[in-house]
This record gives structure tokens, C-alpha cells and sequence, in this order.
């Protein structure tokens, strides 16, 4: 046998174990449910995330809802582009800036209740197959929101109906209830670098 | 002082000292620059990541180019979705299975190959403001292109192209070129607890 058949026959095998191991997950996972996913971590890409499974399910003829609890102080790329589509996407952005902007908690409350009850009107609509959250986790961590009424509203939810939440600091009572969490660590950042944000990527 | 209004005290002191450090960070960050981004990790959300990056790239007016280095079993809702807009995404899927499906080392290169040299045309093109290599890392982990290949073409793209790179396992010589590198740990997934992949999440 020369290196490279070796080499070949080596990654078959290789390949061969790796097959079976996903083969086995694959015959193992059975059923369909309506996930709660959580994207939390102080690392980039968690919006960027849960925006592009709002594109995969528009790809499938599903409808979406996004609710954004933090408004920057930039317009952004994801609202202009989800908004061409109004019969397929509803879209919400919290009229207010948050948090270190505003500096008012009171307001900042208000403002995250007006979230709120969108998003809780999204939860109960059996039509609307992805409900994405945005930064809800930083609303929950500062204690904006009455946790119970945010855990009833998930449990509560129609079956079958996906959730995205996404934001640094998930809380512990949030991250009980999911079906799949991601963190997101910040290995590197450009902005650090003095490379301010760049559209398409930051905004 | 009211116990509220000692809170609201304290709560407008650590916003002021956090929109202090965001002020400092953002007056450092004063130039513009074609990034480039790596999503690594062995969590949820990486691919999502880019492709919700495209979504934000054409709200911009920006077009954008995706190469999939990875064809999956399924057809994908990114895919039927970004091919909506053809004047805006040129969209490459690798027409091959791969890895542990194919578990054919030979014909996994032929197929990483094919997909470089669209990858290639797309970087030396400046009309193309976003390039995402979906998976990239995975080829390059294996070693199916020549590194210097990838890593020449990456250094001369157009000024201000940015490049999304994702899929786990990022090599060293990547992650060193990068302006910003994620890594998206999995704390919780659903398969494992026997869900099958969902469409619009994983599919």
C-alpha cells in the first residue's frame, strides 16, 4: 500500500466511526418540539444568530416575530432587511435606548413592559412559528421584567412555536427551561483593535 | 430617600461609569476596515451567525456571496431563502456530501476544490461587500486546500470586503489573521435530548 492509500483508508475508517456516532444521535432523536434556544455570552454573532434562523424559516414558508429590547443608537441592517417582508415577519423595536444611554430605570421599565407586551402577544399566536427576542436576557438580568410572568408566557406558548433568546448574562431560571443554549466567548474583537463597528457586521 | 429612589441612585451611577467605558471604547474605534471573522466552537449557532450577517449586509445595500463548504442530507432554508434575491446573494452550495457521509478523502478535495475556486472568484471581486465560507474551518481542519491558498487569497481581497468563516475546529494560522474570533460553546442541545433537528433552527 503506498502513504496515500494509507492515508485514504485511515480517513475512511475514521470517517466510518464518526458516521456511526452521528447515525446513533440521528436514531435517537425522534421527536419535533417547539425549542427554546438561548444565545447568551459576551462574544459577537448572538443577534447575528438568531437573525439568521429568521431567514431559514422564512425558507420554509414559516412566519417569524422578533421583538428587539434594545434599540442602538444606529438604525440596522437586520430591521431594514426583515421589513421588506410585512406579511412574513412582524417586527418590533423598543422605542427607547437602554440602559447605559438612557440612565433612567424607570423609563428603561416602561420601555422593556412596552416590549413586553408585544412579545407576549407574539407568544400567544399559533401563526407566528419563530419568536426571537432580542436581548431579553440583559432586560431580565437588570430585573425589568417579572420573571414568573416571562416563564409562564414560554411555558404557556403554543406547541410547537420556536423561541430565540438572545443577550449576555442568560439568568439561571432561564437556562433551566431551554432546550438548547449556546455561549458565545469573545476569543478576539476587532472594535478592541480601534476599528469602530462595520456595517453588515456590527450593525 | 425612598428605598426606590436609592435604587434609581445607584442604578443611574453604574450606567453613567458603563457609558463612560462604551464612550472610551468607541472614540478609540475610529477606523473602518474590511474584517475579517471567524465563528468557531463546537455550539449552535455559528452557520445561523453568518447568514443572519447577510440578512444585515443587504438592509445595507451591500451584496453578499456564500459558499457552502458543507452540503447537509437536507435542503436548507438559508438557501432556498438568500436564492430569493439573486441580484443581491450569489449562492454556492458544494455539490457533494461530505466527511463521515462521503468517507472518501478524494473525493472530499475534488468537491473542497470546486467550492474554493467560486470562494476565490468571489474574494477577488469588490462588488462583493460580504463573503461568508460556511464550514470553511472544517476543509481547512482536514487539510482538503492548500493553506497558503486560503490564506492568500483572504489577505488580497478587495479593501473593506469582509469574510465570515465558520464551522468548528478553526485552525491557529486562522484564527491569528482574524480581526474578531467567537466561539459558540454548547452548554445545553435539544438533539442530544432527543429532539430531531427543527426546521428554521438547525435546518
Amino acid at each position: 500500500m503506498t502513504a496515500e492509500s494509507i492515508c485514504n483508508q485511515r480517513h475512511r475508517e475514521r470517517m466510518l466511526r464518526k458516521q456511526k456516532v452521528v447515525d446513533e444521535l440521528i436514531a435517537g432523536a425522534t421527536h419535533d418540539k417547539g425549542l427554546l434556544l438561548v444565545i447568551t455570552g459576551n462574544g459577537k454573532g448572538k443577534s447575528s444568530s438568531a437573525f439568521g434562523m429568521v431567514a431559514r424559516s422564512l425558507g420554509h414558508g414559516m412566519k417569524a416575530g422578533v421583538v428587539q429590547f434594545i434599540k442602538g443608537a444606529f438604525s440596522t441592517g437586520e430591521e431594514t432587511f426583515f421589513r421588506r417582508f410585512p406579511d412574513e415577519v412582524e417586527y418590533h423595536v423598543m422605542g427607547e435606548g437602554f440602559t447605559w444611554v438612557t440612565q433612567d430605570r424607570n423609563r428603561d421599565i416602561q420601555a422593556a413592559e412596552a416590549g413586553w407586551t408585544v412579545a407576549q402577544t407574539m407568544l400567544s399566536n399559533p401563526a407566528i412559528n419563530l419568536v426571537v427576542l432580542d436581548e431579553l436576557n440583559i432586560v431580565l438580568k437588570f430585573g425589568y421584567l417579572p420573571l414568573e410572568r416571562v416563564l409562564n408566557a414560554l411555558h404557556q406558548r403554543p406547541a410547537g412555536q420556536h423561541v430565540v433568546i438572545t443577550g449576555r448574562g442568560a439568568i439561571r431560571e432561564l437556562i433551566d427551561i431551554a432546550d438548547t443554549v449556546s455561549e458565545v466567548n469573545n476569543i478576539k474583537h476587532a472594535f478592541k483593535q480601534g476599528i469602530r463597528a462595520q456595517k453588515g457586521i456590527e450593525l
